[in-house]
């Protein structure tokens, strides 16, 4: 009943907002008139403090439009001069906040760490949260700090500004306000649009690719949105449901297969998770994900019993280069520099028996990659390890030849991984790694793994 | 296309975690049966430690969950004693706060004000985040306000803990993530409920009445909603389109009055705005749904030209009849006692001779009250005129008799006044109102009230 | 995501047809100009004939937009006068007609047969057809043969065009189009004001009463929605759902009571169903309606095992005091005449040992009226029983005073029963009713009625 | 607020129907257990016996099912079989229909007729009817007549059986209930890829192109819809909105054009417009559809005053051919030879002097070909100008080389033409046209053609 859903976003079409917004933005004149500073409608910093000022308690979704504008017409180097001054002048202010800290070391208490904490807060937050009332303003300032991501490398100091977005992300990509949606075949072709440019694990090569990965009977995908962004999935992944351990993303993706009924599924591989928008790094949102999917694929399908990943090293490839490299690497056992010659040319089609001899060769070197070299804080040197074994996955195969994409062979000579998310442990694995790094791991495979001490990066 | 919408919420029927939460509140064991401390279903404070704990980073959907169905079988006192330990037990830890304190001291810098920012920041922030998680996390965390609302009169201490909710909420119900939509007699039964239940101003006397507030093609009604609480709205505004400045509730709500052509209105009449969430007291709603409002109608309806409201004026009535008793009040003079005394009984039926009279001896009265009689902050006693005039609305003009109904004789002898909203000045009478107190109102009105001081309450 | 419904009607706000119809409709001239022969805005007639002219071939929608509007504009003469035309003048064409009966009689063939049924059809089908393409065609249709059923009763004539309406809406709301919908308390306020109005069995005493039988768990609704009558249920069906067999409907729709756990029920109590559309009487609804709710409740609680109506035996009261009334009737035992005698003034307020013997009295003589007195085509005088033994279900108890409301103890001096479905026996039940009369009881019933012949009516 | 639908479809997993036709359909036993006269779940003429039988007056549903399923795996010779049943067997009673006849000579009335045209229904009707009540069922009798269609060309007696169908769909398919849809990049991807599938004058090259057609904000998509078949268009249009009479197909789907403001267009150019439903043929759709979008392009856009195809000629190329074979032909003048021997090779790629003399070749042809080359009813032989015509239009304009696709170089030597919608006259031109075949068109044009008697074929 389409007729019920009157619900008109507050901002189609706003007319008369529209004319302010022109009038200011087009022509450059004083805002309003009346007022007694003149604003250009292209000076950031100007259009920040009158949203900030009394003039925004009233007005802040106009001027918060107006400030959008101006940010999108603004060149690279307007902005990074902006990103510069939201770290100097839009910190909290310091006699205040030196007055809460004389009030606090007066009289620790409550009531003045409240005042503290208020005073504290660099004034960009609330700028942030007003910039935050007009039209796509939450994809804005996504982008925003997509902007000053960039300049991070360079300028590290800006490292304050980015923990003001993270704080407000945090907040406002609460789990609490994300939606799991189910994608298809049915799903609009905009949204699609954005898994085939998203998807970063294994490419998704146009439209008939990614039909093969939504439309059969045995596919799922999903993905979370937020109200503010509906067209943009923030985080997806995409799930195979199989009647086996699957080892080789080349068979799950292959044009020809025979989909199976997924009711007789027992297992369904997580075969690729993608974040989408860059300027929610480091927000956690797959974690929710993973689990929630696994929640709902129990529910629908009651005979599915194990949750596995099929993931790629990305690091192992790498990590094998470099250690043949190093001349005073003592690890570099020979086996490992004749295992790295042989990996030349067009290996995989080598006789059966000659393959054999690299599986030989390159699993133990997997299994140790995996479970012993580590970050100096003790956490794997594989990103996608250090994610699964976060959420609380354990180490459980290794797959051989599981991903002969060019981008497969690259990363890691087309080895692949099987995480596994078992339901009763997920917490235990959870604190052991989190505690000491400890990491969980099928027998097989640890004892694969040589018994060197553990290698730090 | 009701199959494109697949999408469920990602708390549909969670059948494992169900049983976890079953278990855990239903036998009071331990939760996963590996934890070493064991937790009590109905412990909210072991609960809510636990959801802060590293537990909580993986689990902290579940964790909420089991909170949530121990908070809501809690008893009040029980809920009371958490409330304080929210205030002792979950401040920030203050060992790292001093230790940030000392490192600001020792060199002030954004980085060591972030810290110092995320040190002061209280333990219960986190945690009402993630309860958050949890299914209908949102409605739960306002109720918990309301509750701890209900202590603040005795306990004032607690007032750093409503600091929190507030500046969370200040965050989460921000106006880019609110939703208007306009309510009619098409909308869902258990969301016109809600009106029924939440109206403030005007009673609704049943269905019967909301129909002649909502059917009319000459009435209109608009609520803010957030996607966490579908079904609730926030606050609403009822709308009548009119062809003149509305000066009578009584006439507006008539049972028999013929609805007019809306095309043909030039004059939108607000005559009732109520908040519905008595949690999100302090939230700012109500100053962004009357400018949406007044936008969209003005973009519907292109005639429209009036805005304005018919409001009560909640005070004037015990202001009144305190000024009488106050047996050494000079500004008592004696035609305010004769008037009031007179306003006994069934005055309205006198004839249209005294009642004259009455209106010459009251209007200039109710002027006086809304324009002079102030706080000590300078700003009016009646609370309707300063969410209005904080607005940026002036007073336009009193109505005498306005609304004869019990509420309406017993607050203000029935006396409403109309605030006007004229798009071009309300940044202007928000500025002087913040600024210095500065009331805008029409000239008639100003001369009307008494050229006395302002009175101080 | 409401974006992707931006479906609009194709009726929406048409300006172009708008002002064709009104310089039709409000000047009564020519339609467009160029035509030879002018039509009146008001006559119904010439504008069926246009409809079904040439010109109705390409501006179908157009001119059937002016037929409705001067159909509502008609007065109830006018109305009739047009019905009767329908009659007159809108059949087949007879001189077609005749060639075609003898083209048939000389070589019957499969050929001649579909030239004959075509030219048999009366012009007006196509006319309805044609009507049907203006905005609301079938909503005014539905009402146009109301008003056709308001003249059969003193023109019986006019039947063949009651065929023809029945026909078409046979065709049109054929099951396959009906759309079942669940009714509940998030309902729109619209569509549930539509139960209110039509329940026809146990009246609902306004929204609290709606919201007690809508709102509680353990209570359903469904309703047969059409696409062209979004906001008008058609037919729709009141569930309680029980752990016993519900007696009484007093019990039921008790203000107090305490509902239970739906997914323990066993019983699916059916308590009322009523048509909305006079309009489409005799169209097959309620016998789809029952079997799809049987069949979706089964699905959702699979414990439900009992199907049972709690239905009014309408006929009974007036059938008894027929009897007693009849001088010369030999049924009418002695004991009949007293129970008459004895149910006077407020007898459900007598002691139990005179209930009883009430009672006692009572449930033979309805057992009895339900199984034995028919009409001369063998069916029963009830049409409560008609409608369920046709269905396939079965009687299957008596209830003593299951409905003490005053509609109820006229009718049936309280007595209610329950028809049962039974899953496996609907189909050779419906087959022996609607072979040779057969009704499927209870053994106990069927003892409980008398063993005579049956009463023909 | 999706909540709002809990709409669902009568037919989600219904699942004791389910049982109940894998037991019929599976192992071919007795339908029921308790009928005395087995049924073959692959006999498609016994089940549809039984649909109609008293059986199937209550469990149509079911019946209708078991048939759709016997249908999908029947074979081909199956199903041509069982349409020759639809023949023989399931016209009318003739028994009855013969005393019908009787009645109705005997006394003609509009009761004898009703009864006529009742028993010359024949009885397949209502078996198509009762096929509808299952799950799909519309969809598979509108597959059904496409096998009929596939037949008719070898078995023209099957001709009775096609009209009861299109007896049928033009009843479901009455205009009134069909929903226009608005198609965009934002359309659910399994429907768009109908689009590609069906779009059948300009070939949609994947997804890439039908991006093209769909996403730029100056072009339009619109199809029409039926509640029954919710994922298939049944037939759309696709439109440029422009500043100018589009004379090139080429450069309106040009891969690198600038898309222009759509506020600003003043022409809206129907260039491709395709039926998807091949069942639904003769069942008219386009008339309306081009109406509709007519009416509510004008609506949204009010600067739109021109409303043109550009539609291919699809005859036109072979008719030329044929003239030129033809040694006979007196039509054929020298100067028509000479053309056609020069469009030869890379034709279009002759310098701008060569190419005008084929131009001024072609052109009289062209205007020639559509105006006076008829059939021998009057109507034009060219498809496309019939439907064009046929719905009021007028010719406009031709252009040369519009179209240089293979196809449109093989149908038209590349030649195109503007029919022009102009709604003031589309009554007056359609009347004229249907009454004795009088083309409107263009003076330019009339004159371009030559001035020959009519052709006719």
């Amino acid at each position: 009943m389409s007729r019920r859903e009157p619900v008109f976003g507050w901002w189609d079409a706003p007319p008369f907002i529209g004319e302010l917004i022109q009038s200011l933005s087009g022509r450059g004149k004083a805002l309003f008139g009346f007022s007694s500073q003149p604003v250009q409608s292209r000076d950031l910093t100007g259009l920040a403090e009158m949203i900030l000022s009394r003039r925004g308690e009233v007005s802040g979704a106009i001027l918060a439009e107006a400030f959008l504008e101006a940010y999108r017409q603004a060149s690279v180097v307007e902005r990074e001069t902006f990103m510069r001054t939201l770290l100097e002048r839009f910190g909290p202010d310091q006699g205040i906040l030196d007055a809460a800290v004389a009030a606090y070391q007066a009289e620790p208490s409550a009531k003045t760490i409240a005042r503290l904490h208020e005073a504290a807060e660099p004034r960009r937050q609330e700028l942030f949260r007003r910039i935050n009332f007009a039209r796509r303003g939450t994809t804005t300032l996504v982008e925003m700090r997509e902007h000053l991501m960039d300049m991070l490398g360079k300028e590290p100091a800006l490292q304050p500004v980015d923990v003001d977005f993270c704080h407000l992300f945090s907040s406002w990509f609460n789990r609490g306000f994300l939606m799991l949606r189910s994608i298809d075949w049915s799903t609009p072709a905009n949204i699609l649009e954005a898994l085939i440019r998203y998807e970063a694990v294994h490419d998704i090569d146009g439209w008939d690719d990614l039909r093969r990965r939504l439309a059969p009977p045995d596919r799922r995908c999903f993905g979370f949105f937020h109200p503010q962004l509906e067209d943009e999935p923030l985080i997806f992944v995409e799930v195979a449901l199989t009647d086996h351990l699957a080892s080789s993303v080349d068979a799950l993706l292959a044009r020809d297969r025979e989909p199976m009924d997924p009711k007789d599924a027992t297992t369904a591989v997580f075969y690729s998770i993608s974040n989408c928008q860059r300027g929610l790094t480091g927000i956690s949102l797959g974690n929710f994900l993973i689990k929630q999917v696994v929640n709902d694929l129990k529910r629908d399908l009651p005979k599915l019993e194990n949750f596995v990943t099929l993931s790629p090293i990305p690091g192992f490839g790498a990590w094998l280069r470099d250690e043949t490299r190093a001349e005073d690497s003592e690890e570099v056992a020979a086996e490992k520099k004749l295992l790295v010659a042989r990996l030349e040319g067009d290996w995989p089609l080598l006789d059966e028996r000659e393959l054999d001899a690299i599986r030989r060769g390159m699993l133990p070197l997997g299994a140790h990659y995996l479970l012993n070299v580590r970050r100096k804080n003790g956490r794997p040197v594989d990103p996608v390890a250090r994610f699964h074994l976060g959420n609380g996955a354990q180490v459980d195969r290794l797959n051989f030849l599981g991903d002969r994409s060019p981008k497969g062979m690259r990363q890691s000579y087309g080895l692949m991984v099987n995480y596994r998310y078992r339901l009763g442990e997920i917490e235990k694995n959870h604190e052991a790694y989190a505690e000491n790094g400890h990491i969980a791991a099928m027998p097989a495979l640890r004892k694969l793994a040589q018994p060197v001490s553990q290698e730090v990066y």
